[in-house]
Parts: structure tokens; sequence; C-alpha cells
């Protein structure tokens, strides 16, 4: 397997050491080569490595230390408004400003984003992904100012790791968990106890659960991490942002 | 560059060799290694090669011939399912068939593709993305049995490569058509000339206008290859089908 694949970390503690243009523009550049739908490239990708700036989009990060600790803030959005830009002055009728090319422009975003991170780790960087990018996707899209028929869809801190504090592989449930043969094939309760029965005897999970006074991981799941509330809150959050930047 | 991602071409000619099973199994583990929103693996992945099925599948991706051709498609889908009945063992209150976990499973599902997609290549396998996937979710869904909490987002055909029908790589506008520094950077009239300006007056393109008897390249991608109304008509049907799947 690649090594880059199968050394995977996410680095949220980082060097101060800059990234170098021409070692920035690698990443930038196999970002380019992923597969694109119609080889249209409906994506826009913003690197953010003025400190103000970062700190403007720190708390829509929710805080989290390596947004500004970072030497840069990569935004990956979907992109159809340079598109039909180019279709305008063509006299062509562009109408991709729905939803069916908002999912493709979000693909397009995160095949690009993924070859972002994997050349990253093959030129010695580390990344972290911000989840928090779709909670907060429209004061994101003020801080970038992206127009109409943009949307942020990722987003991701880049670096050199600060290799003492390089962390372990994280856990993965059993390949048969997520591979079905053919058809989808339901899980029994018996087999749903036995994939998650290593990630919950765990010291990691024992620890957590203690940290957290509650009786098992998946209460850890709903009732901290991503709760029913916050989960509404910010389904219809992403579907206003929608509208507002034209997709819906 | 990993050779991977600076070489990728899609593939849509394959040999009828099959796929040795330690081979699919690693570039399933590669997938598996993609980073996963809050280590929960929101994904579910159908690997078919059964003829049949395939044969089912074929008109829902419009009958290209390769999804009957290669010996596997590979369907990605973002899967809460899962992880809610998981939830439900526990007694914890799951609440992920909603909007922001839609998008949360089915950027978990877009990165491991693009894992598996560099992996594949790495093994001397090709791919070829199936954008259909997105137009016929439903059927798709109906074919391979997906529950309610698990709906395609991606999917790809995969197999060795015919060398003598090799295509070569294919065009990408200048990094700085798609790269912004610090925010996003509106594009003036004469910038987006300049980005297209390759790609508009190239042998391909020329070839394409006479076949399509149209003016310029923009109006083929408007008049022939998506057009108005089929993104609306398209739009609608994901829509649905999120709402069938339970996500909205």
């Amino acid at each position: 397997m690649l090594d880059v694949i199968a050394n995977h970390r996410t680095i949220r503690q980082y060097l101060t050491k800059e990234i170098p243009c021409d070692v920035l523009n690698e990443l930038l550049l196999a970002a380019t080569r992923a597969s694109t739908v119609g080889t249209m490239q409906l994506y826009s990708i913003v690197v953010t490595t003025d400190a103000q700036i970062k700190e403007q989009l720190s708390p829509l990060h929710f805080n989290q230390p390596m947004v500004t600790q970072a030497p840069a803030v990569v935004t990956f959005c979907a992109d159809v408004a340079r598109f039909e830009q180019w279709c305008r002055l063509r006299d062509a009728n562009a109408d991709y400003q729905n939803m069916v090319w908002y999912l493709n422009s979000a693909t397009d975003a995160l095949l690009a984003s993924q070859n972002f991170a994997c050349e990253a780790e093959n030129q010695g960087l580390g990344i972290c992904y911000l989840g928090t990018t779709l909670y907060n996707a429209q004061e994101i899209s003020e801080v970038l100012e992206l127009p109409r028929g943009v949307i942020p869809v990722m987003a991701l801190t880049v670096g050199y790791p600060d290799m003492e504090k390089y962390p372990p592989l994280t856990h993965r449930l059993p390949l048969e968990a997520v591979v079905h043969h053919q058809k989808y094939q339901p899980y029994s309760d018996q087999k749903i106890e036995e994939l998650w029965h290593e990630i919950e005897n765990s010291d990691q999970t024992k620890e957590l659960l203690v940290q957290n006074n509650l009786p098992n991981l998946a209460q850890i799941f709903t009732e901290r991490r991503y709760k029913s509330s916050d989960n509404h809150f910010f389904s219809q959050k992403y579907l206003d942002t929608l509208k507002a930047q034209g997709f819906l």
C-alpha cells in the first residue's frame, strides 16, 4: 500500500516552519490532477496564510488551535460561478446553481482535497481536516468573500508536523464492517456487537467513559460530540447557506 | 509528486482479467485509512462483480460500456444506518438522518473513494468515476438493496487497463484558475478569456465543434452535455432520494 495512505495521521501540532512556495504549488497541482466531472474543475481552493484572516477563521472552526498555529488553512469550495462566467462570455445558457451541481462540484472539491492531503504527506507535511467547515459555511463564505455559486465544502490545516507530538494511527473497524459483496448485506445485532468489540474494550475508550461519566462509547457520540439538537441546527444552517449561495 | 497522482487517467477500457482477492482487499483497506469524521466511518462500500447485478446497474449508469466490461463496480455510499444500529443497542439517542450528517457521511465516502482510486493505480489497476451515480441514486439503492440511512454518493469501475487503449492525460486549467490566496479573488472577464484560451484553441475542441455543429466549447457543455432541463430534473430527483433514504 502507498506509504502515505498506510501511515496517514491527522496532524494537530505543527512546527512554525513555513511551507515553501514550490512545495505548496506541488500540493495544489496534485489536487488538480484528481478526477473532475466533465473535466470542468468546479472547485476553488483558497489558501490562507495571513495571520489576521486565520484569526477571523479561528472561531468559525470552534477555536481549534491548529487553525492559527498551522502555517496555512486551505478551504476547498464547490465553485460553479467561474464556469458560469465563462459560459456567459460565450452566450451559453449556464444553469448550474442547483442541487445536483452542488453535489457534482462538492465531489470535485473533495477528490481534489484528498489528493492534496496525500501529496502533502508525500512531501513530509501533515494535515487536519476541519469538519467544522460545514457548520459555519456561511460565516466562512463571508470571511473569504465567496460570491454566489461558491460554497465551502471542506477545509484543512497543513504544515510540518511536530514529530515530538506525532500521534498514533487511529482505530478502524474491521474491513467486513464497511464492505459489502454484490449488494448491501444487513447487519445482525450480533454482528454489530462483534464489529465494535475491539474499540469498545480499548483502554482509550475506558478512559473516555470515566472522563465523560457515561456508560458507553455510543453515548459519548450522541450525548457529547454530535447531539441531536446540534445536528438539526447545523442541518438547517447549511441548507440556508446553500440557498444564500444560490444552490437551492 | 506521487506517480499515481501525476499519471492519473480515467480508464474506460479494461482487460478481462479479474482482480485477485488480496489486491481488492488492499484497495479497500486503503479506502478505510482515509480521514473520517469523528473516526465514525460513515460509509459502506458495495463491491459488485456479479455479471447479472452489473447488468442491472448498467442502464442506471446510462449504459456506459465499462459498467459491464470492468471486473468490478464499486459503489461508495453515505451510511449512517450502521452507526445508528450500534447506538440503539447502547440506548444512545442517535439522530444522524439529516442534512449535515448526509454531508459528513458523503464526505467520508468520497475521501475513501479517492484513496481507493490512488491505491488501485498503485497496484496497476485503473478506475473510472461514474458521475451517473447521483442521477439514478434511487434506482441504484433499489438494485443494491440499501436500507434507510444509506445512499449512493459515487461509484467507480475498476480493473486492469487495456494498455493498447491507454488514454492521454486530460487537460487542466492553469493553477491560477482554481487557487486563491488569502481570500477569493473575483475573475475579470479578461482573466476568464486567458484561463480558457488553451483548451478552447486545442485540436480536440475544434473537432468537437464540428461534430456538434456549435460555435464554442461552452455551448457543448450547456446545450449537449449538461442541459438546464436535465440539471433541474436530476436535482429534484436526488432531493427526493435524500427524502426516501431518510436524510431530508
